[in-house]
């Protein structure tokens, strides 16, 4: 694969074509105004400044843009950026923006196959109607939003890849211990972050929808969840209801990470700790694959600013 | 008003009438059963153990019997109880358990005029539905249940004397801050409790439901706002609802005491401090009632422990 | 009201006499001194800087000048700040630096009416003239000096107007609860930040004083009752006076924050509570006053650096 | 499965065959001595008392007898014990102490195979000769002790069992996984507890020794792994050497819990998180096994006192 | 020297002559009254309980009353106590209450001459005069209450020795370090302390006062200091005078300790670490002094409840 | 002595020879690049910026030059810096680099008797013997480096000094405190931070090896220790030796902190508030000599953050 923006290093020439996520014009210390630019392309992302802008460059250097960019990789306060040489706007048709933006490792229709296979060994009736209910309601985005803003699977399709990531993990655990029940466990996951799709506002953009800041994911998928037991005609204090809906509301695992009670069934507890555990590794390996040998990798924000080592 | 069981000091002689609210058949060091009660009239509850039992006496002093007691007050590891000296079983049917459990200051009715007068001053339509729907819903439970199982306004009408006092302080702030809205802080204050009519077992035995322990009484109310907007017809994503919904879901505050979001709205917040005020100043005065001047109150367990001195 | 410096939006022209709070000469990137000003109206402070600053600039634009401003309202680094166009230095001798800084939200002569009905009803002799002895001792300042260097009723007459806030809110709280002792909650209130005239230097530059810093506002006004006491001919012992000055050295609530006791009589406990109402309160509709609907306030540094919806 | 232990339900009749674990003599209030036992079999442990014991009482019922207990299983202040009916020591030779206390899952012989074709996936030389080295030397201890002192893995064997739950999880999110190094994953797995044979005295009696309490079993391994390298000619400064140290090193997670370092490599993290992942589901699937269906575990003490409920 | 109450090992017999220092009547489980005793002699304290107590044994068995006492030492949940075989009044005159506590392991007149040449090398007249000045006011009471009511120098005359070990220290310091000014530090040292003449009831009983509860010694010694102030004409403004209340304002070194400013001044640090350093050293060398070599001492309250061992 | 670079207030004009400790090319907001310098001579270091560097300049001013620096002193964004007005590179072969660090306050072979007569007093043979083996083996480094990167005795010999400084508080407290074990301490203090040898690049440049990263200093020095110990034929399971280990793994004193072990014997918990001791006294007395008299220090980074007035 050729190089892209995450992939090159300090002093590393640029030129290639980009798409611009982001513009804002700013006025600099000396008083004339700039562009700060956000770059994007299916490797990641990287900021860059284009100083003394025209009134023709603020008109030409628009977000959702598809630009040819040179330029050079540095550091400018400990983070990396692209220093500008020259941004050519590419009209050339055959170009378009979602080809300049990350993508889950996987093609949408084989997560779809691996999901459904997983549903099918959710061997409980209600936890499997209930499944199927609000996938069919909310499926079309379950397999477009990321599964977060900033931290993690951050891309189109982040958000069925990481479910899917979890559930591979939970099937070694099922097969490890006796005493998880594999279709509590399953059900919880598939639902544990649906609640994303109401929460935020879409795969492209990706901000915080009002109910998503004033009630939370965790809190919206649980009314979705109470709303389909009444359209299914389930009773909602019958215990299977009640241990569904525990095992999504526990799963940050503690009160102060947001969730209104702690893991009290087994398969909460293990639900959360996959889903820590997914959320993890990808952070650091991701971190890794755009550092090279014998350095540390850049501070993790969602890990306490840790940094790792690449031996 | 006569002396009852949370009036006496240590060395006092008991002689009245009590109502044995839990009896529990346990083995002394001696190997010899013993039962250990729990006395309850309207001035509070105070322990008892009625040691070398016989099989009769196990018969005549159970759970729900009402009983004249003769005994000391002493003090037990730093605990206050009963030295039973003597217990007589009474049979006069004129003697009604409900005359010896704790009470509201104030008669249900004037609780339910107070509350109305309120529910008047909600302006807005939408909240003013809401909380009629819920109250005609949950009504009943809502003028028996405690506020909670144990640390403040622990009896029958106590959740809706709390939430009427807050009411009242509601008003005083409202008048002094221009920027409250009133109808939004009484509907979320009304509704603020009401979960714990799901989250607890009832009025009288107090314990918790398995819903109350795996969703919460946050969630549960929550769930039940929703239910009410579908059957009333308002629209989930409506701001109206939302900032509802936000205001009741963050009422404790911090998200380590179980809420799911903080305070990100002004009448939130304010409902939050004003839940604490009512409930401290609750306690405190609670505990110094039966505290002698000069002296410090019983450790406050839901107050970090604390005591409080008697001036 | 006429526009004012805190209520414009962002890209909203200035044109407007403005008084000049603060004027520091620093060097800019370029190596050219350039002016960082803080500006201040009856609605509050807004900053801007005055670039590449000629030596008669820096010999007009004074700190207590006040000077008409013409510029952009903008957003540099998340916070605002105006983007000077032109200054003119004004030298209109009605134009008086008093009238371009914020004021508490009553006249002296009616916060002086308020809080001598509230001392008529402190009925403990002790108490009351303590309380006299002080407020003529240090009265002039207490009706000048702002609550706070900058967080909360940062303005001239604050700590009076946030003293008087308390006390009707206090009113309410007597009201509701029969067991606190209105005079000591009263008395408490008044006295509680008084040692902020000894621990600031004044109401206009408000920085600490040595004794601000290294003894701090509750210690210096607990060491000035017990000199009035001494005074006054009452025993320190007498437990009238010891728990006048609990109440008041407890009223942070917390070690942690400040306080060498925690609360151990109730009025104690009110007063922290209601101090940090009035407070939060106060800050949160501050910044609500200075944001449109649909947007969240900026952070608020002494609320956790929280921010708020407003609707 | 016969009934033991462990099994019994409150007021459920014991009579069967246990060891006496330990036995210690006691005074009871009244003065008179009593045996404090602990009972056992292979399901586990109970406590219960012998009152009123004559001398010849105290010289049969002594630690490592096997008696046959009858008795009565109730809870004595919230903890479940035996109320002893009748104690009788069996001389009958063909019962063994060994057959009376719990054992790992496995047989020794298929916990060797299987690690030995864990030890066979680990292709970097360095590492597979030092994990060679060390099981050599401590091979017989590593499939006799225990994992810890009480609370998971708690039986003959247990340190093994662990280990390998862990090398399966391991195997799994390899599989997932392409970043993470699997040979230093499973080597690091192998070492991380082997300095629990020095830290504990042994596999019966488990109390800590004196380098256990002083060093530590993280640094009693980091100390045997620089021996052998050492010992196999390892330069200490080589970076394989260095990062298999501190995968060991690191492997509690954080520093409050007695890493000397935090992780700075990806398969330190990882293998801190699949610890805790076993140790937490053996501890809460243990609990589950020895509670009805409907109710609460015991509350689990090395979860911060968590209780779990079994649906 | 003879062995005495804190040196019995678990199993020794005891017979000699002890102080009652406490006598409490109380009910064992069987309903009759018992003597909760705390013996003391100049080595320490220990418990006893004197069972099945008749009217007579009441009677002689009281709080200051010197008795013959034979028994054995033994353990009773967790904690050293004497199981009573026989207890005799002695009505020896000789024997004098006073000679049965502990003492400082410095008489008086050592501790004054140390003090008065700490007190000659304060060389700032200001400092020295408030010293002498409050000395004078409290001297009795320095030289004969205990430092803390239990966890360290609780004996006669520990103030007093706690300051000078402080003082000794201090002096290394300074020579060790130019910075430090020695007469702040010294005078510093002296004053510290001396509000738990205040705070504490007296040398023997050693309760907390009303004032002690609910102003806490730091704050009643800056008083004490303010008014020295006053009497001497010293102006409370003067940097001397606020920074030595600072000094010893700040001495518990956070606030969470209950200092309500932290320290801001070297010496106040220094003040502060060596207040530590001499607590805990004086703490862990008491256990260990009751501890036989190759064992671990009892837990240490004041040090979080830590174990020392002994080699 | 004359002023140096830590010497100068804010407006002073600086015109001296300096040391080029560092000398970073960035681009500036204008594109152009510059030089981040960092000057020392021996009072310390300042930064500075040459702005608009050429090719030449470049060139000259390089990490290790001597140079003549002309410039102003003055304060950027709260911290100091050199305004550059004219840099002349020196060629004077007599100025040399290690002129223009700070040094330990005393030559080598003062620091080195010192410390034999500290050896010397160590009684113990085997501590004697191990102390002996390392110093031995790392000695020069011993008295080159520095006792930490950055925060206190960051200069050639600090190490040393340091080590020299807690050795004398050490003498003290013997003398003050028979329970302390002479020899213990004063071995444990010689070898405490020797481990810094190895987790530190050098003296001069002194960055984190990779094994100082990733095992760290306490550790490495354990492993030396035991090292030492299997050559000297100790063996490590010898009392003497695992207390002398544990005296020094337990140094940081808390587990937070970095120590694998807590202090649990009287001679690591007072190694532990030396090295606390000797740092921050050394840190705030560093601070204070470059501050004025009425003013604060800078915040003191390992202080968190905290500032101490100068009187």
């Amino acid at each position: 694969m050729e190089k892209g923006l995450r992939d090159y290093q300090d002093g590393d020439r640029v030129d290639q074509n980009v798409l611009i996520k982001d513009a804002d014009i700013r006025t600099a210390k000396n008083g004339k105004p700039f562009i700060a630019l956000v770059f994007s392309d299916v490797t990641g992302q990287i900021t860059g400044k284009f100083w003394a802008a025209q009134p023709e460059d603020i008109a030409n250097f628009k977000k959702g843009r598809i630009v040819h960019l040179k330029g050079l990789r540095e550091i400018y306060q400990t983070k990396p950026q692209i220093r500008i040489d020259k941004m050519t706007v590419m009209t050339n048709e055959t170009l378009k923006a979602e080809d300049f933006v990350p993508k889950a490792p996987l093609p949408k229709t084989d997560l779809q196959s691996e999901l459904n296979a997983f549903i099918f060994k959710i061997t409980e009736a209600k936890w499997n109607r209930i499944v199927r209910y609000l996938l069919n309601e909310r499926g079309d985005d379950f397999f477009k939003y990321p599964a977060a803003k900033t931290n993690h699977h951050a891309y189109e399709g982040g958000l069925a890849f990481h479910t899917i990531s979890m559930l591979h993990l939970a099937e070694a655990m099922c097969r490890q211990y006796a005493t998880i029940n594999q279709s509590l466990l399953y059900a919880g996951i598939i639902l544990h972050d649906l609640g994303k799709t109401i929460e935020l506002s879409g795969a492209e953009t990706t901000s915080y929808t009002l109910a998503g800041n004033l009630v939370g994911h965790i809190v919206l998928i649980d009314e979705a969840i109470s709303r389909a037991c009444n359209e299914l005609h389930f009773d909602l204090d019958d215990e299977k209801i009640v241990i569904l809906r525990h095992v999504i509301l526990a799963h940050h695992g503690k009160l102060e990470y947001g969730s209104p009670v702690i893991p009290k069934i087994l398969e909460a507890e293990v639900l959360h700790q996959l889903d820590e555990m997914d959320a993890s590794v990808t952070m650091i390996s991701d971190a890794l694959n755009h550092t090279p040998s014998g350095h540390y990798t850049q501070r993790i924000f969602a890990m306490d600013q840790r940094q790792f080592y690449k031996p």
